[in-house]
């Protein structure tokens, strides 16, 4: 309901500029007895954290989390969980400039014309820092999955990048750690992805990307009708990540173009319950799980921060040209990954939570037996 | 928050099964002194009825609205509006083998692993007739609109249907009320589209479909940050109609593959604001409008009702084969223009009344001038 | 969250004027499998109902409640249940003159210039009318808290009207449902109030009222911090009923004159768990029920629509009198007790759900083991 | 509408343990442009701040608050505002005694029932130092007010604390801030409760109070129907606050013992709009204001933290007795003051954006004209 807070049970809101003091969430409605401590979120923060390889943007943050209320003892209490993250390398130098101009594909100029004021340092608000806080929400959602539904795994990895796209006859989740890209693929295919970033970085440019999430292990019967289907809370989760302009489940858009005969998952019993003949569905329908894997993929634009110099206007309406100097990723779907995978285990952390509480039952126990 | 609700200010509870008495919408929130009446929600109950014509359903159902509560003297009181639309067709036939069989790519076999038991009749409450609920709510939403920003226009068309596709370069909007698929084409490719599905009926078969929906004359400002996006409710909204797998805004999936130079907007100052050398990024940018034309578009997925016998099991997990042999539409998309019109219309002027309560000001009037 | 609405999972929003064609309630997050039929919702409306004897409004509605959907088979299916009341005895007369006039202490002159226009007949949506909604909400809640904790009981009874008192010692919970006041005492002093109200009523004046609803059996644990306390959502249920201006919990305003020694309810271990000296907390601590009986009271103002004529002004600003001549109960506090009886039942199974899904386990079982 | 949130569009999520690192509030909704700093808020706490004078705890805490976010060139920019106040004065001594053992009358018991775990460290989460991240976001919300309602007051002042109760014949509003209590008395009834409190607290006891709080130049026209009514907020914000166990609206309990001719406001016509006889309303009818004072009263219990003992159990179950030796307040209610003030504030403010964002038009300007 509020402007910058997401979930149903499992709420999670958001705060903080990029070159504020700080940024955090604030997270309300984690179960209680939930074992968690700052180096199980931190490991997720290292993930999406800048500066590590020369793929991502320069700048340096530690991006160290601190817990500063609701844990006790090593385990959650069931009240509200604050975590903050200081920032560091701000560099507050002159803005002079960048307050005055509006970058071509940024918000500079939404949130001037909505607000009548911004921080334009750094971008403020609506800077892709503010996502080091949903990754570390993530880390909460994960403990509390890892406490309730043991074999839940979410797993993220780019299936694009600008000209580049993976194989998928060729996919290796095991690979998807050993390669700055998060591809499911060899590592000679994670070198021409190097290469060809680099000639985009070199060319003054920078490119999309697109990135799958998939949740494994989902028990079958969570979500809910209509307005909290799983995969409605999942587009709006998705969509709400910095850049992201189109979000898809199972077949996604290329589902217009199927026919029925083709697109139908037969179902067949299995020895554990109904199976699958496919899953153009992405493990979901009618807005609730199958227990197949839920499969969601979103396409993150391109960055508007680049060296070639774009057309635009200052805010006395004069024309300009923006070139953005500064410390920018050439493919911020790179570091989306970890977000879409920490937004994917709040969705799922939360539908559990709601089925629990509407419908009641252990988890990965579905109330309506078969067979 | 609630499983049949959306919206923050302009709150729309959907209620009602295919097969029920009635169905309807709870809208609260509207504004006080807008004129309504039935009539005016009936004509866009009536675009999206089914049995009009032997594209759709054969379903003949008149769904006529009333009105219950929340208007006085022909105006809205401010006060909650009860919509309802009385059952009249739903053939209450024998349901015993339907009751005891799950239809590959329905919703029936996770409704009965949620819930435990179902209304299996018509697919009761995740029916696409639920969808007829959201039209009349934005039929509300609609006359809101238009007493508090006139010159807003929400239009919807098909993009894709299986096989077939618009040309953008022979676009045509005044076409678009001219034929049964609402393509802004010309007659001559509308009878092929008919030709397409024609086939695809005789083969037992069905397509899925694309659509797109504009919103023109939004005042720049509407949204706001991080999980109340505009973009973000839109695709929330989009994603909860039946059956859809997917959702774009402006360039859609298409920007993961694009680069910086190509996706950006440039911005030029023009005699009325700020003005765009092009709309990549469908009229949002940092979730807040930007003036251009909203863009939304959505995929909806071909019927899995289909009279191709496709194999599943039945409540007793035994094996069976699924021959759907009720009045089904061939192609569910085309009627899903009126719905996706519909939430475009509610999610927008959600956004107006939230925008005016947040940061106050007439609608139309940004905050924050240029130039 | 929204205007019409109350409650976290359990969600009831209630719509309709007290002169519309009818009036209902939403009913979203009921549990699904609870048996539920009319008739169990009827016996609630039948108390509440107006014209059953002279210490009532005369207006004549049977006030029967139909349920559209969320019902299957004889039991809930987790979907939204719609519950419609028809009006049946409206008067639709000629309101010229109520039109123009605002009654003092009525709300008739607040949603004029809230709203700038208002269905001034019967009082509209500020009618108490709007209660039989609540009731038949509260009969689904009654429904599905005997599904899920059987033991569970909710009574309401009156504890003042006007001068007059219970006495505490001759305290009768079987003499309730004897007398024409839901009092806990015997038919000679049911027969003083009906003796007074007489008088009252001759004397062409109203008095208020103060009720006790007592919910018993409430399993220990149930509530949650700070804003969704078990007693914050009961004040806040009670508060929202029409003329109500105040609510007590345990000791009430009264533990303000109280020293700490006398309020403490000292705790012993009893076979079943812990046991208290006393109840002035009103079984409820931080927000959380402690498993004692659960005490709210409220205060109803008396009506304002009364036979003595009252200084008010008119629409154009000129004096006038007013002198409410309709069918106006002496004591609206008298029909409230089923009022809060309900708001009652539909909080406690909403924290019971909210339990459920923040903490799990299963009703009545407490997570944290004593002894 | 979650756990630790109130608020509809100007919400309010805090965050903290009493013996935490830190607490605070977490402030989403404030419109843009409102003048803020960190020295604007710390006069309110201020106010609330322990360890002040001797009819206090002794605990000394500095409650320094500190802006991390939403503030930009000392405005408001319209995202969330994160306020935080480190704990400095925890004395994290042995809790050997206190980790098993519930106090009688305090959370301790139901908190374990709930969670199974608690933090019992001061209390924890139940702690009234959660009051201060309130008197936080109160303070946010009195600059917010000051923008847009230059005129409103918010005052609160103690009535009775123990035995001792104000004369309303010698009401002094200048008096407010003269003494230890605030209340609207001259000096030597001042000095006549504190000698009355010293007594208390040597007779190792400790008092209940109640405090009502007023609103002044409120516009008419705040408020909305049934769940979202001004007076069911206020109830809902004041029962949230710890010990607090009764809330009156104007007349309060006392409405249920008049007559109807006794307790209505009559209406004349002034020279800038209604005017009433009397206030019995307390300034809300039919969950709107009328433009007079709101008027709220609200009972605060004894602190159960005494030095008498009382009988209680442990974590095993065997029977201890409990003695309270800590720093605590002898009357709670006095610090609840600022912290009712607070919440006044929030709602108000919250109301005036819900307003603006239905009904739209400017503050004060109420769209119904009369006269």
């Amino acid at each position: 309901m509020s402007m910058n807070t997401f979930g149903h049970l499992f709420r999670v809101t958001t705060w903080g500029e990029s070159h504020g003091p700080a940024l955090g969430a604030t997270v309300d409605g984690c179960p209680p007895g939930v074992p968690l401590d700052e180096a199980m979120l931190q490991v997720w923060l290292d993930k999406r954290r800048p500066g590590q390889n020369k793929n991502t943007t320069q700048r340096q943050e530690p991006d160290q989390v601190r817990i500063l209320s609701g844990v006790f003892d090593g385990q959650t209490t069931g009240t509200t969980i604050q975590l903050m993250i200081e920032n560091t390398d701000q560099r507050s130098k002159d803005y002079g400039e960048i307050a005055q101009t509006f970058r071509p594909g940024h918000a500079d100029i939404t949130y001037h014309q909505k607000y009548g004021l911004r921080d334009y340092r750094g971008g403020g608000r609506s800077s892709a820092r503010e996502t080091a806080a949903r990754v570390a929400a993530g880390g909460v959602a994960r403990a509390a999955l890892k406490a309730l539904a043991p074999k839940l795994e979410v797993i993220g990895y780019m299936t694009t990048m600008g000209e580049m796209e993976i194989d998928r006859s060729a996919f290796d989740w095991d690979a998807i750690e050993q390669n700055d890209f998060w591809i499911p693929q060899d590592e000679a295919t994670a070198k021409s992805w190097e290469a060809y970033l680099t000639k985009v970085r070199k060319d003054k440019n920078s490119v999309g990307g697109a990135i799958e999430v998939v949740a494994r292990n989902v028990p079958a019967g969570i979500g809910a009708p209509i307005y909290a289907k799983l995969d409605t809370d999942l587009a709006a989760a998705m969509m709400s990540i910095n850049a992201v302009k189109g979000v898809e489940i199972g077949e996604g858009m290329a589902a217009a173009r199927l026919s029925g005969t083709d697109n139908a998952d037969e179902i067949f019993m299995g020895p554990n319950g109904p199976e699958y003949s496919s899953n153009h569905a992405g493990g979901i329908l009618g807005g609730i799980s199958t227990g197949q894997d839920v499969v969601v993929r979103f396409a993150v634009k391109p960055t508007s921060s680049i060296l070639t110099p774009r057309a635009s206007i200052r805010l006395d309406g004069s024309a300009t040209e923006v070139v953005t100097k500064g410390r920018h990723d050439p493919c911020v779907g790179i570091r989306a990954v970890p977000v879409g995978e920490a937004m994917m285990a709040c969705v799922i952390l939360d539908h559990i939570l709601l089925h629990r509480g509407q419908v009641g039952g252990s988890v990965g126990e579905t109330r309506g037996k078969i067979g």
